[in-house]
């Protein structure tokens, strides 16, 4: 089953989809375009097909282990992100002054998209250095900067999150992990976390934990949570991995999926700690950080529905199985075709929006405007939930594909729908997302969706010019009635939002493929035009229905009692 | 997570939903009523709860193992076997002179539900000697059908299917294995067979398998195919399993879940068969096989999708998470109501669509009457490809409502995803349904489609007099846009038909859904009103998008070319 990093399909959402030309176009990123890009894509690409794909099965096979109270990783996986670090793949996005490369934030959701359907056990460690670098970067003093981004991004460092307790998930302003001053300016950390991705390896000399805790002041509630770094080594005047530090890891989950990446339980007992960023400013500093690993979640879908799509696509095309003309195998079968086609047509849409989502942080990084930052930040729960949705529905159908070689793991077709799954629910479940979008989303009065809607009609428009009108009709019917819907839905109470958040997500997400499938029909060949057809023919339509879901009132659903669910 | 069986539940969907009364309206039939009924599902209920659900993690974690040629299976199953088996439930439907209960095929469908969702890997064992039972019933000889059924039934030996080679799945005319008279009355049978479930074991004393082979002049294809009871021991003169058979387990596959269930790989070399049936009348006794183990299977998506949202419902009332009224529990929370009431309204849907199934081929046995037999063809590719779609979907469901939870293994709802999924492969694809659905169950010119159509529009009548008038308009509005579509598709070429079918399918068993629901909201309590209003406002809208899929024409599709979906 190999895999090929998608370099042209990226390329032509870049070009014709996503809006990459107006990033480089800006001074800042104007460094970013042509032959860069090519470089870049095809350099990481090699990287994928090459060093990180061979790894995938081996991250299944042989999981991560505690031994001795010491993380052990799967076999490969020590080279493998050695030679992410030495690519520069790391901190592709991060300042040129900590040793970053400083393009664009949509270059690292291409290479990211990439590294996840190669190995997304693996790709998972990566990207939360990504995420941590970011959050220093914005919060933390310079020398705290200066100490450990360049290390991170060399990878000689990885970076960690520390959010979750048991008794807080959603719900992070439960925690109960205590940071009490030593005197000396640094904190005293003493907890439990769990569900810590990447807690540790056999192959980074540190691992840095940024940790949720409250100071001995600090009132209940997300208000009083600050955010410490706890390093594993104590870091000595140079730079240099000192003392071991008190933290532990307790266990590693038995889970469903990315057996190669550790996920555990850890124990903070006394561990020194710095604060960073503001006292009882903790929640400011972690939603940097899970922005861009919600975002970057969202790739994991889509790179996870791309390699299943390839799996999928490969078996179908050498399986012979009844009397079929045309290359004799499966994928002349009309149900095989439309599942391929499905999967093809989901994953561009999906990656289109993500990509979109880039460009728009790029274009606010490199103008400062306002209607970008807000274009981003209504894009990025669009883009997790339907990026990870895309990819489990994805997977699901790729074991179909495969027929009864689907239930069996050597294939590796099952091993993508368990290592996808969880991406629906970390970095804040799908639901939160929805909550996010119809909460403080449309929190400007619909502005930012409205505009995005604009956009879609204008679209449609061009494309009816083109003489798209079939397509281009049905998809501007779709914008309005979302547009419509979305004119309702800012006029009501969080509890009738709250209710309709998550259809109103997957419709958004249907109208924004619409769209990109119409932008590649205008720009692309006969083939791209095939398959937009095929997605706003048969895909598209699902909105109105998700709409009505949206309309069907919170009333309805809360008066469903608990006992009513039971047989 | 303790499993309760619905008795309750079922009991409402038999007397109000299922027409089950028709059936203990009849002579033949007459036994299988009110108090009955009652004592049926309730010993078969405790059954469940007490015995076969607390074997469910176990059948994950101590998965059946191939050992020096023979089969281990988990702690407990050979216990859990022996229960089923002396409880009568094996033979529940089969006839009273081999020991069987006579009782109706509906109860063996309510029967296989409950133990589905207690342990689905070890029912699964029951299944297919059912299976085997009917077969042996309609095509063994007397002498056969004397000395193997009662064994089955009474579980002293075990029943098998083996279609599959490597070369012959879902086209099963492309099979290989040969079988060549030994001179006696019994045949050498010779070849390899794949995905053999349940293949051996080490409780029962015998181990009966129906092979699929190819006498040495049969033709090409499915007419020249014969089946051949080929058991493990060669029954001697009294009986009594005698010597060893020439096969053997060659391999378990390594499965996605299913682990308590071993998957085999099996080797006859010349081993001792008897022909049932006719020479080259293999296919026909398969199909009386297969027909009852689609809708067994549809019927274990249906348990599991039960079992999933019990524990669900049992998660979210009692985790606490968030500021939220009521119980303080996640279950508040709108978009979990969501999540669990689309659960429990699916599992309703889909459990009234196998008990309709179970009920029309009652009303055939007891009547004779072409027409029943014809609803239950209609009914059964529906019932397995919307109960197993089902099962996933609500399984897919519960993993989320579990957050984090959902993907640690040791929760368990991770396991009912990995166990489920197969429900939707094995037994003919999903697709495969599908086919069978707009192609054979069509061939009447729509006449058993529109006639089911007929009943749920007077249904929709009959509630809209009662004051249900909106959710009435709604599912009659539904029913005749499935009519229109089904009267355009019964015009079209096959080619048209099998583009089509998949989504077909599935907008009829949305509609059939609304159908049941009316129904219980007509002849049941406030809940079940406000469940039905939840379905038929916002489930089953999806049916007006499917069929914007079923008539966007094959010729679009095929169209798509493998290289089109290449990245």
């Amino acid at each position: 089953m190999p895999y090929a990093a998608p370099v042209s399909e990226i390329r032509f959402l870049l070009d014709h989809v996503a809006g990459f030309p107006t990033v480089s176009a800006t001074d800042r990123f104007a460094e970013a375009s042509g032959e860069t890009v090519e470089a870049i894509l095809t350099e990481a690409g090699k990287l994928c097909d090459e060093v990180l794909a061979p790894l995938q099965r081996k991250g299944d096979t042989d999981p991560a282990r505690l031994e001795n109270g010491v993380v052990r990783t799967p076999e490969g996986f020590g080279d493998g992100f050695r030679a992410i670090a030495e690519g520069g793949w790391i901190g592709l996005a991060a300042p040129e002054r900590y040793g970053g490369m400083a393009l664009p934030q949509t270059l690292a959701v291409a290479v990211n998209d990439m590294m996840s359907g190669a190995c997304l056990a693996l790709e998972l460690n990566p990207l939360m250095s990504q995420g941590q670098i970011e959050a220093l970067e914005h919060h933390a003093s310079d020398e705290m900067k200066a100490l450990y981004i360049p290390k991170l991004i060399s990878g000689e460092w990885c970076g960690t999150m520390n959010l979750t307790e048991p008794q807080a998930g959603s719900d992070v302003g439960a925690l109960a992990t205590r940071a009490e001053p030593n005197g000396d300016g640094t904190y005293a950390v003493t907890g439990q976390k769990i569900y810590i991705t990447w807690a540790d390896n056999d192959f980074s000399a540190n691992v840095c934990h940024l940790v949720l805790a409250r100071l001995p002041d600090a009132v209940p509630g997300t208000k009083g949570i600050s955010l410490f770094m706890v390093p594993k080594f104590l870091p000595e005047a140079d730079g240099s991995p000192g003392a071991r530090n008190a933290l532990r890891v307790v266990s590693l989950e038995h889970k469903l999926g990315l057996h190669g990446s550790p996920t555990a339980v850890m124990s903070y007992e006394g561990a020194t700690g710095w604060l960073v960023g503001e006292p009882n400013g903790g929640m400011a500093a972690m939603f940097t950080m899970m922005n861009n690993a919600r975002l970057g979640v969202g790739v994991q879908g889509i790179g996870v529905a791309e390699a299943a799509t390839q799996a999928a696509l490969a078996y179908a095309m050498e399986r012979r199985q009844g009397r079929v003309g045309g290359s004799g195998t499966i994928v002349e079968h009309a149900d095989v075709r439309r599942m391929l086609a499905t999967m093809r047509a989901e994953t561009f849409a999906a990656r289109a929006i993500a990509l979109m989502c880039g460009v728009a942080i790029d274009l606010h990084t490199a103008t400062g405007e306002a209607q970008h930052a807000a274009r981003a930040a209504f894009l990025t729960p669009i883009a997790k939930a339907f990026g990870t949705e895309t990819g489990i529905d994805v997977a699901n159908l790729g074991v179909q594909v495969h027929g009864g070689m689907g239930f069996i793991e050597e294939t590796g077709a099952a091993q993508f729908l368990r290592d996808v799954r969880v991406t629906a629910i970390y970095e804040g479940t799908n639901g939160i997302q929805a909550l996010d979008l119809v909460g403080r989303k449309l929190a400007d009065g619909g502005e930012a969706a409205l505009r995005l809607l604009d956009e879609v009609e204008a679209g449609a428009e061009a494309a009816k010019a083109d003489g798209l009108t079939e397509l281009a009709e049905a998809v501007w019917d779709a914008a309005e009635t979302l547009r419509e819907t979305t004119e309702w839905l800012v006029a009501q109470p969080p509890a009738e939002r709250g209710a309709a958040a998550v259809p109103y997500l997957k419709a958004f997400a249907r109208v924004l493929g619409g769209h990109a499938h119409l932008a590649a029909a205008r720009a692309g060949d006969a083939r791209r035009q095939r398959l937009a057809a095929f997605y706003i023919a048969r895909l598209l339509p699902e909105h109105a229905g998700l709409l009505r879901h949206v309309r069907a009132g919170a009333e309805a659903l809360m008066a469903i009692t608990a006992d009513d669910l039971a047989a």
